[in-house]
């Protein structure tokens, strides 16, 4: 595991704003959990199989910290690393910045834990975690 | 079926608003859907075990005219009635107003269809149908 | 005016699903929307400076047609066109396809006014329409 | 300042759940926003007036630990207090419980700071505060 980072950059969505005129503090966490779906993807981690197979990822924290407001119209860089990853506990790391000044704008973290079908933690399998560690490199 | 009209009051959302100053037209949608599990609750339409019996209500149409906007922190009434049940086709009409001043604010219209775990379109059973030709005596 | 059709492609995201384990109806609103976004940001539209200028687009109508569910994960495309560009309304029209399939997923329609800080209907201004059609060629 | 907690309920509504078949975690920040609502509603603090007189709570920081999930037709109560609140920076603490069975479902921080027009940040009126130490007790 390592400093492996996987952008993802998006327009901001006019229904992301709020009458402050900027975007609403929620949907970063939504540009997170986006962020980790494209992690994910480039490393080959198919979580659709994950969730077919009786498991899922479940968000158990979230501390996001933010600097500076992003706004309509403008583009944003998820940056997406893996900050620790234990047999039961995997935690992303985040920074979202502006894709054009690269000023950043929120840094934050999201730990998830993986369950099964009765919600009961599970250990993550080495395949799993083998490509993680992959991953980072 | 008939004329039964359930209302359901609550304060609109920071969360809900764009940077336009008014309630994001996306959330009304959301809203009358709101209407629609508040209608089957009160006509004791237990929608969480359909869903467990493997079928689901399905939207396959909304239709949406705004009249004038919602603001934060105003308290939005809306109000849903059935407005045609068929074998294979459920609308619930809306109208959506402002629950201080009961000017009217949106209007609307979702169409569903009940389908099975494969998505296939299956009849309504008839004491689904009792139930919301009850509703509306 | 006339037959332009701009596209825009992203990935469905998690957030996006709802326990029916495909997108919820509402998001294909924020979705049209995001294809207006593009449509402008092609022709040159700045929308931003729209704002700033006084003025907005209002949305006062939405009607949707849903043919077959989005998932998680799927590319999904819009495909904005203009249906009709009047001095005091202004309609999109949509389908939104499978980006990899090309199945049509939805087919939809938005009708906007353009509007002053007062909230009062305003004229298109012949900047704005030519621009527009402009686009259409 | 102390521990006044403003306890708020509704439903959990269709659209905030997620194909995991319960509530998306983004969905939680929302309801902590609701809760400063009605924290600020009932100890007459009027924030569409704090806004329209220039200045605005702008976001700086979330902390969210979720213990268990909510699910559709839940009904749910967050609990809001205020933890600390100095002239540059307010903080609110919640519970956010199952309404029926008092499970507590998560727990969160959400800090913010009043800033201008300019995005600057200013120090709280004395009303400001001293509304919000009568709320204490």
């Amino acid at each position: 595991m390592g400093n492996e980072i996987v952008e993802t950059t998006f327009y901001v969505r006019y229904a992301e704003t709020d009458q402050m005129g900027i975007v609403h503090h929620s949907h970063y966490v939504v540009w997170m959990e986006e962020g980790r779906s494209e992690y994910m993807r480039r490393n080959g981690l198919d979580y659709v199989a994950i969730e077919q197979s009786g498991l899922a990822l479940a968000v158990t924290e979230v501390n996001v910290r933010y600097l500076a407001p992003a706004h309509y119209n403008e583009r944003v860089t998820v940056r997406t690393r893996i900050d620790s990853l234990r047999s039961r506990a995997l935690t992303f790391g985040y920074e979202i910045i502006n894709a054009d000044t690269r000023q950043c704008l929120v840094v934050g973290s999201v730990k998830l834990m993986l369950i099964d079908r009765q919600g009961q933690v599970v250990s993550m399998p080495d395949s799993f975690q083998a490509l993680l560690k992959n991953a980072g490199g």
